[in-house]
């Protein structure tokens, strides 16, 4: 697949329209990218006859959901705010696994604007962005979370990131997917800057991290936000080779353990480990409450909800 | 089982250590018959053979597990700050079912203190209470929750309530459970003051509301905060009530439906229904957040999660 052909930005470009049609434009990109590897790896699993769960013998394949942003009570009604397409799939090596693509606008509510950088003098936004997260059925496949987003209000920045959620962190199969992972986070990062990839790991560590249990939700990746560093056109291609990195790193990690057999007791660990899951995304989440706070929809930002998932 | 005798207090025991005393043990004494009415539950379901899961064939009990609350980073080091004591029991009627009791004091962060009443001018708080949560194995037993507790700052009150939650809401035996639980706590509630219950019942309508998702998580009962409408001996006694009133209207609601039968549909149905309880604890509920921010034992505070969960 050859991508499109994305035109050189100039930092101007932030407070006009091109940016964000052409970060648009690349999510949805990216999105058919990823969801085409994500299908290969279910029609690979479905011809060798992979382990999965009971019923799930089919190969997956995604399915598409557009939704409209409706107008808030603040907002005039009646206008236009753009809205967004979930791609949900329930396969056999994904139990489910949600790519969401969105591109909204509107007005911050009074009590949000205060909270975002940029909002307190004029209160609208414009945000697009990617947003994944995958629910392997193999205990031993990691789960993964990929997003990467830009939000203009009289400032404009990126955000994004990707960690990777083992169910099993301290075995040594979880430490060397991590580690590989890592790596094409890191490589896409060097090509940039040598110092994003340090500094957007130990963000990752930090903001994926449990503090009701003093735990970290999973083995990291990286995350950054209010990413403005060089010329905008520099920013935009880091944002795109992060995505890269996503696309070239997670496949690999879920063919390399899709074929591990499971033991009912590790089924039951990765039900609670999703636990931890729940618990980060609706307690910790600042993605999560974005989206609930600016009139998201609702199915869409819960699409990161585990199927299956226990608190013994 | 016969009641200890409570001794009347006066308003000025708000401050002192007698009401802390006498409601602790108030507690401490419902959590015991609660739990022994849920044991009975369970050896009923046992002789009979209900339906029950896989597996679970014995009759549950509940097994008890102290805590004790440690200081937190502004608070003195090595200080006694309390604990609690959870009661959990897996069963075949109860598929888990928590009844904690705590009894903590200390410091509120600050934060947290500029949020709780009474805690502006002094941040130290007292905090005793009872909080239940069931989960039934059968779909067609509502699952209920059951609270009250004390709190002492500068200021001194009660809250509490109970709520029920059906799996399926619209069907005419949950409309007929809720009326006999809704029933026990208006009688409750009327014998102190008939403002109450209609009072009471809008406010746990208004409460156990999930924004995101426009729909109520059950089918209500009552909720009260901040309450001390009177002399604090008839607070006291009408907090005393309303665990009488949940102790007497829960175990008929679950006897009543325990032995219907259940399908793989309905298991299902209620497995989504749960997370909606899930979200509503985690993104809104009050006392979870308390629970978090004031050190709280997460294993107690999150014991209200279900112990099987589905998000299709």
């Amino acid at each position: 697949m050859t991508e499109p052909n994305f035109r050189t930005l100039t930092r101007a470009d932030v407070a006009h329209d091109a940016l964000k049609t052409e970060a648009e434009a690349w999510f949805v990109h990216l999105r058919d990218q990823i969801c085409a590897a994500f299908e290969a790896l279910e029609d690979e699993a479905a011809a060798r006859d992979l382990p999965h769960l009971p019923g799930s013998t089919a190969a997956g394949r995604f399915e598409r959901t557009a939704w409209s942003r409706e107008a808030q009570a603040w907002e005039p009604p009646g206008s236009s705010h753009g809205g967004g397409v979930m791609s949900v799939m329930r396969g056999r090596v994904f139990e489910k696994v949600g790519v969401n693509v969105s591109t909204v606008w509107g007005t911050f509510s009074p009590e949000f604007r205060t909270q975002i950088d940029g909002a307190q003098e004029d209160p609208r936004f414009f945000a697009t962005g990617i947003s994944l997260v995958a629910h392997p059925a193999n205990p031993h496949v990691c789960a993964a979370h990929f997003n990467t987003r830009l939000i203009v209000t009289t400032k404009g920045w990126f955000g994004g990131g990707g960690d990777i959620t083992p169910m099993f962190p301290q075995s040594a199969e979880a430490q060397e997917d991590a580690a590989a992972f890592h790596a094409a986070f890191a490589r896409a990062c060097d090509a940039h800057d040598p110092g994003y990839y340090p500094e957007f790991k130990e963000w990752c560590d930090r903001y994926f991290f449990l503090p009701h249990r003093n735990e970290p939700r999973g083995l990291g990746g990286i995350f950054f936000d209010r990413f403005h560093r060089g010329a905008v056109e520099d920013d935009f291609r880091f944002v795109q080779d992060v995505g890269r990195a996503f696309l070239e790193a997670y496949p690999p990690v879920v063919r390399a353990r899709m074929s591990t057999p499971w033991t009912d007791a590790e089924r039951d660990a990765q039900r609670v480990r999703r636990g931890r899951y729940v618990e980060f995304n609706l307690l910790h989440d600042r993605g999560t409450t974005f989206g609930l706070k600016t009139g998201g929809h609702v199915d869409a930002i819960l699409m990161s909800m585990p199927p299956d998932v226990k608190w013994p």
